[in-house]
């Protein structure tokens, strides 16, 4: 990654900008958006040396030679390489996959996350997503948070203050990353001592303060937060705004809070520190609009001023991030990344240059990203040792009751569940199902670290009639999360996941509906995007066939481990009541 | 200095933010401008605890008990303390002098530049430097510029990459400061390095393009460097802006830019990425107007809105030295400083608070700043072995003609100089000044490492009819430096400044007309600022009774041994040509 800079580059440079060296690329008689002062500046020439800028204006003749490579950008605008300010590259998708389309879209930086991969994998999984996330033709800067688990076994394998330590001295990474509010604030230890770290090592920490408000909200941040993406109102992100946030708005597949929240543009407030970001680009979106580009060219379709919306992508979120003095304007010095586009309001990328390389042409690839080859040990993520049955999803009651009380996850929406105390009879010493009272079985079982140790519980509002659906992608875990109707189908989904060494897969009446294969640590497919897209369309079909109501099963299911989202969760530990962050029993009378 | 966060620190501000316990301080129903968003939001209650901020807003009441004190801020506004974002401060006064000016005024951060002390006292002046500005009441960050001398023997005692990359492990030690652009783009082999090794270690560089414009600025740009505060046109900070320079607007006794640089407000760009600062405060503006508030006083009469005037002088400072995490703002998590003002138009602080602390109150000082005592080696920079004799500045030609042509600095403003050649008369096989046509002797005398070795030349504009001026805290270089019409007075000023371990001393006819000491490294006072200012008074007094015809004696005279300002300068080696960086003969013919 071109983030280091040698004394001969900065001769290199010298002598292009001053016309006693050739440069390597110009662009010449282009009209620049100039991020800095939100002007837009016509007729002017860039020239490239190397992988960074080394001149912008109208006096660059003399840098021009017969080695140079020259684009004649007249008639065209030209826009900083657009920035990602937030996004988990460690999921699903392989880094080297994205790049592809980040390339396409004019998407020269990304900040990624790392915190899917510490679960499964632990520091050396951070340090191989690391590894292929290097040398990229596009660059990717990491940010690494203090994931909280609610079981008490993955927990001994989450990140510490000496590995973070240790990661902070890699160059890419910029940060620790985001944090959950209530954890924080409820003092969590280790995520309270990997802040006080961060802070200590001069580093800033990101925040994630969905729904947090007032007085939670300003104890989040005076804990030292910096940043949010998790506002969806425009008085969330006010809020936020007014306690010094760096305030990202998220428009993609998880969430779309674009359209709601461009109100804010008539506010009449300072827009410097408000971003854009995707949280992650969703892989139908990928394919059926872009990526960064998309979301640029739909903020303007919202009403932000173009120079607003680039800001938004570029220059805003680089100078969060304290890494403006190499990406996010188009100026002598920064890395030499730039998107060619036919007018302001068409964000639809001509020529992208990243790198000083020119990586892409009206949306034809010209420069492969580096494939990664993971080492065997993190394909080995899943360590059952033996295959489930039946059996092993029973819920055996001791009591002569005819029936018990028990605590349900009750699913309200694709994300968020809540606790319900559900009537059920016991049959046989056992507790099931209720397809009718959609009443389903979940469980979570351990993959790595007690292989096989598992917690069963219920659910409501998956609405399966049939069958069963797992992942191994489960969120701030170290499980495979499944739920059905069937013990057995439940047994067969978990069975085939082992087989797949990690995947999401849905099964009926003893037959494999759909599956994705996630190799790498359980989580990160070695696909193709769009294969990885059929293959989840197969899945999300696959799993609607069976009655499942939402968008998206694989993160619905996922979600179900995460304490980072309310207020039922399930670990192979039990249940967890996050907002009283704590184990809660099964049966409560 | 409260940059570091603790993890208990962590925990009682977010006690206090929750209401869960007592703040130290409350500043109560204020009218808080709010510098993130550009709002003023009224009502509102600032909770301190400790040196931090712990919580903004209206629902603060819970966090007000029996230890809590609290100040009325009804009917008042509340603003962020002032950030001076470029001074010298190891040059003149002593810090914990400049601090009670400071604080009075409401400027609670200042960025200095260590550039001087280094020359006469090498890195443990710096050392020393930076710990006389520790735990002062206010905060002091830290930039090392590479300064370049002109003199080879200097040169061995300059700031070195292995000296830098240990500064940097200091925390107030922010950045590689100000660089002369001249020097960057000829490619000083020692500058460059500097550049070079403070971006790999990941810190920023400042810069200096006083009059460079077009592709030499775009060249001093492309070498990394990351601001300017010597613009003074509209279009110089303009083509800084557009460049992505931080740019600086300078007020104060050295230049004063703001009233015609304010003409950019009316030009519609984005002003965030602009400052006020002063290059160091003046010592008689710092008696008669104030500090920091003087000058964001001046911007608003001057025309800019009061809160881009706020900004420049707070958060936009704070962002560019990437110290935006601890101050530049009233939020959660800040450093607590804040300046209470009777209305955004008045900028005449009632209060002001550092670092949670109440360290002034209309004008008057209620914390005392810490003195610190530079150790005796500090004081030993003058290492002349005996006192010179006016045979010392003869100047003897070995020629038979009756005159020669004789290369001359021609001092133009009061800091400007530029070449003449003259013809000198021969008298005696010397050359010898002529008042008539003022054509006076310059000499510098190297004060530490060659003590005593002397180059005598030739100065014109200093207009003195009679005796001799000396400074011991010449720029950029280690010398003394002597303007004179009497060889006689020149060796009894030098003899005096060696006396005084270093000073500026005026004499006239045998006698000491006015003085002032620098013991440490020949270029620091231990005298309050009021002593100072006075001597400083009666210094130009002197030098204006012999027909000095500048308004600062010890600054213009100081000068002349900088490489940094054009065109002739002088070293104990010579004469030297800024245009074509080297050393040129003192006899052309």
């Amino acid at each position: 990654m071109p983030i280091v800079t040698t004394r001969q580059q900065i001769h290199d440079l010298m002598k292009v900008a001053l016309g006693e060296a050739a440069a390597d690329l110009a662009l010449i008689n282009g009209d620049i958006v100039n991020v800095y002062t939100g002007e837009v500046l016509t007729g002017n020439t860039v020239l490239i040396k190397g992988d960074r800028i080394a001149y912008v204006g109208k006096s660059a003749d003399m840098s021009i030679g017969p080695s140079t490579e020259v684009i004649d950008a007249s008639g065209k605008t030209l826009i900083p390489g657009l920035i990602d300010g937030h996004a988990h590259l460690d999921y699903i998708f392989s880094v080297s996959e994205l790049s592809r389309y980040a390339m396409r879209s004019g998407t020269t930086t990304i900040i990624s996350e790392v915190d899917h991969i510490v679960f499964p994998l632990g520091y050396q999984g951070i340090i191989q997503f690391l590894k292929s996330a290097q040398d990229q033709p596009i660059k990717i800067f990491a940010t690494i948070p203090p994931m909280g688990t609610m079981s008490r076994t993955t927990e001994k394998h989450a990140l510490t203050v000496n590995e973070l330590r240790k990661l902070f001295r890699r160059r890419e990474v910029i940060r620790l990353g985001e944090s959950y509010w209530a954890q924080v604030i409820t003092g969590y230890p280790r995520v309270v001592d990997l802040i006080a770290e961060a802070i200590d090592a001069g580093k800033r920490v990101d925040g994630h303060s969905a729904g947090a408000r007032g007085n939670k909200l300003q104890a989040y941040v005076a804990s030292g937060i910096s940043s949010c993406h998790e506002p969806i109102t425009v008085d969330e992100v006010k809020e936020r705004l007014r306690l010094g946030l760096f305030t990202m708005v998220r428009e993609s597949a998880i969430r779309s809070e674009l359209e709601v929240v461009a109100e804010i543009k008539d506010e009449n407030i300072d827009l410097s520190r408000l971003g854009l970001v995707t949280d992650t680009p969703g892989l139908q979106q990928l394919i059926d609009h872009g990526y960064m580009e998309f979301i640029v060219q739909k903020a303007i379709n919202v009403g932000f001023d173009p120079i607003t919306a680039i800001k938004m992508a570029t220059i805003n979120i680089a100078q969060h991030f304290g890494i403006d003095n190499l990406v996010g304007g188009i100026a002598p010095g920064k890395c030499a990344d730039i998107v060619v586009i036919p007018n302001l309001r068409a964000i639809r990328p001509e020529y992208v240059i990243s790198n000083g390389r020119l990586v892409a042409r009206d949306g034809r690839l010209l420069v492969e990203p580096k494939k990664y080859a993971y080492p065997k040990s993190a394909m080995r993520s899943i360590r059952l040792t033996r295959d489930l049955t039946a059996d092993d999803f029973a819920i055996p009651v001791d009591t002569s009751e005819r029936q018990v009380k028990v605590r349900v996850m009750d699913s309200v929406t694709e994300l968020v569940t809540r606790e319900a105390i559900i009537d059920v009879p016991v049959a046989n010493g056992r507790l099931d199902v209720d397809v009718d009272a959609d009443l389903l079985k979940v469980a979570a079982i351990d993959k790595t670290y007690m292989p096989g140790k598992t917690f069963v519980g219920f659910i409501r509002g998956f609405k399966l009639k049939r069958g069963a659906m797992a992942t191994s992608g489960a969120w701030d875990a170290c499980t495979i999360t499944v739920v059905g109707v069937s013990e057995a189908d439940m047994a067969q989904a978990v069975n085939r996941v082992r087989q797949l060494k990690g995947g999401v897969v849905v099964c009926a009446d003893g037959k494999m509906l759909a599956e994705i294969s996630l190799p790498v640590g359980g989580i990160i497919s070695l696909e193709p995007i769009e294969t990885l897209a059929s293959m989840m369309g197969n899945v999300q079909q696959a799993a609607a066939s069976l009655g499942f109501p939402h968008p998206d099963m694989p993160m619905t299911l996922a979600v179900l481990s995460s304490p980072a989202i309310p207020f039922l969760r399930i670990c192979e530990e039990g249940l967890f009541n996050v907002s009283q962050n704590r184990l809660v029993d099964l049966i409560v009378g």
